[in-house]
């Protein structure tokens, strides 16, 4: 037991020594760091107000709707202040700026609700197994993963750091669908099955797209690239609109524009620009069929 | 603050107003819609009751075998009762209907947990690394997305409507394994890896299949495809007995049939018909290597 | 309702027969076996106790840091214990050696956390995206999964069974990120996205690698592979110092060994070895373009 004791203070000591050293903020009770629980659960009650009859409490369904989405406002409004606080600078300026966003949000939701329904529409008519878009509330991943960047994308242009990434990763370790915050959206937005799509920080996206399992709009390489303040140059695709890409495509790089009513194949990679009223196909791969018995 | 009132108070009457103008029920205290989280607890009891060892309470598990089955039927019975009242039809009807699904529920789930088991060998033969069989119960997400797909699929053949989504995309959730309720699978089934893996609503599927991570046995395309309340034509692939699918290959559409006995190598793309008794192979891609300072 | 009741106890019966029937332990209160729960929570514990400011308790950051991890440390310490006993042959030799692994564990944190620092400043500078390491550390995927990878690793270097497949299975769920615990990896490893990626048991990886989503490095085939209590043979690639292996690319295989200092393109396949100094690259596909209205 000794043992067990003098090896823990030995080991902890170390362990306290490496805090120290490292040149990013390790150790303090009054850091100013966003809480990954609290932002979770203000997703969850985004989700409370949008979709009530879904995801609310029962109880608080009796109230006039009205009073529940003021209620519940109300509340997630205070949450998300205490965590914007927590991000924005110290002292009066960055208090003030922290009310300023959150004023911002509130007066957004009702226009980021209809966006919304639209997306759900979206991926009802998209999926010939949904049987009712409540299921598609209640159960599909692709519909979870765009609310929550919905709501992640407004506090990217108010310019909030960390929290917008903490949502849309969440919503990437729930669904396998990866959007970052920072990617223009436009209207009717699906993505069916959804594991594995990976959407870039400056994608630019237009009306009535929709996206199938695995299809990447990435960078060419980062090579290059700099971390840096000023907005960045586009290094990721722009799709038009009215454009279907299916499952596994790959689209690299900022000069990569696709135009309008576009439909992308399979596994298609592309890194150059396709024009409006397109179909891209990959040549179908050449398969051996060889009877067994034979090496593989 | 009343700036803040206000602004919520505003905004709060904009998104009640949705709820009203939207075309699907939003809000309301008597919404007859499951529950997701008490969906996933009914997943979890099937658990307790399938692999008591492994997930059961271990107090409970000081009581005879019988009696802690029994016990926990109990339970899961009426909590599944409870979620099938709120998707069936309203009224008497709905209510028979729904205690009629449990009953077969609880009849079926011997037979399941046979299914289980027989899976649970595959998955331990078909993978080198596994150490035991205990390790795979207690950590593979191929086991945990077969086990939640058997439980919903007996749910899908009962017509119940919403629940058996729910569970099989609280599997994909958790593992990436994206496998529809309503697939046909027969027994020794296994999945290595998975992420990324998608087997549609009509996919058949024979004994002793293995499939590898980023497998999609999918659609054609959903052009023409129409929601219907028919049964639907099959719209995935048809694969035999004795198959393994490695990694990344791609199968589409319903007239896509594979025999039995055959191998479908890594990133194949098929939207053909394979006799039994073959191996399929991608042409392996043409690999250009340069010695680094020219143009990647 | 009597039916309900004759139903459950009939069914109960034959479950609990499947328990009997089945060749592995199926039920019992006396069961050697680790609990999910906990070792999920060990590894939450990990965590605090390595980024002490992002996932650490408000109040006991009031503690100095030395007092902090020694707190920290001494509860993990238990924790693991009693996981350890549980997988670790009955009597006194496995109590013992259940210490002498936590004892180990204790005295390879400051170093797994050096480790880790490291980890964060590759993962930092890969990712154009990345405003702040704070960011990643509390929202990238791939972080979450080195540093479950980094812990379980030692566990599995300690021959420890089960519990470090948990731990790495978990961050599989949590981020998509298959890592075996066997895998040999050098300093400053990165994943960018991560979703897809699979890198095998015996995997050899040197220092300064980056992955990208998809990236698998797997076995050529498990034909001929069998469980065995023998440190198996390589089955799966080596990858050299200075490598960056874009999306979606396969390796396959323990012959193939790629040297310092290469690329790998996007959707490269290699089941061959390439040389220090090289930029792989798959032969861009054919695409073709139609104006729509031909068939697709």
């Amino acid at each position: 037991m000794s043992d067990k004791n003098e090896i823990i203070r030995s080991a902890a000591a170390q362990v306290a020594e490496n805090y120290r050293k490292s040149d990013i903020l390790m150790y303090g009770d009054a850091l100013r760091l966003p809480s990954r629980t609290a932002v979770i659960e203000i997703i969850r009650d985004f989700q409370k107000i949008l979709f009530p009859a879904y995801y609310g409490d029962r109880d608080l369904l009796k109230l006039p709707p009205e009073q529940y989405s003021a209620l519940l406002m109300g509340h997630v409004y205070d949450k998300l202040l205490r965590q914007l606080e927590l991000v924005m600078p110290e002292g009066e300026e960055g208090a003030r700026r922290a009310e300023e966003v959150c004023e911002a949000m509130m007066e957004r939701l009702p226009h980021i609700q209809e966006l919304l329904l639209k997306d759900l529409t979206a991926n009802y008519n998209g999926d010939p197994a949904a049987s009712s878009r409540q299921e598609i509330i209640l159960s599909y991943p692709g519909m979870f993963a765009i609310f929550i960047y919905r709501i992640a994308h407004e506090l990217y242009l108010e310019k909030v750091p960390m929290i917008p990434r903490i949502m849309t990763e969440y919503a990437h370790s729930q669904t396998g669908i990866d959007i970052n915050p920072g990617a223009t959206i436009g209207e009717y937005f699906s993505i069916d099955h959804g594991t594995g799509v990976v959407v870039g920080e400056t994608t630019v996206i237009g009306d009535r797209v929709q996206l199938y399992q695995g299809v990447t709009l990435g960078a060419m390489s980062p090579a290059g690239m700099h971390h840096s303040a000023e907005t960045p140059a586009r290094r990721h695709p722009k799709i038009g609109s009215d454009v279907t890409i299916y499952a596994g495509a790959t689209l690299l790089g900022g000069a990569t524009e696709v135009g309008d009513n576009v439909v992308i194949g399979g596994n298609a990679f592309l890194t150059e620009s396709v024009e409006s009223d397109t179909k891209v196909s990959i040549k179908k791969p050449e398969m051996t069929f060889r009877v067994k018995g034979g090496r593989f």
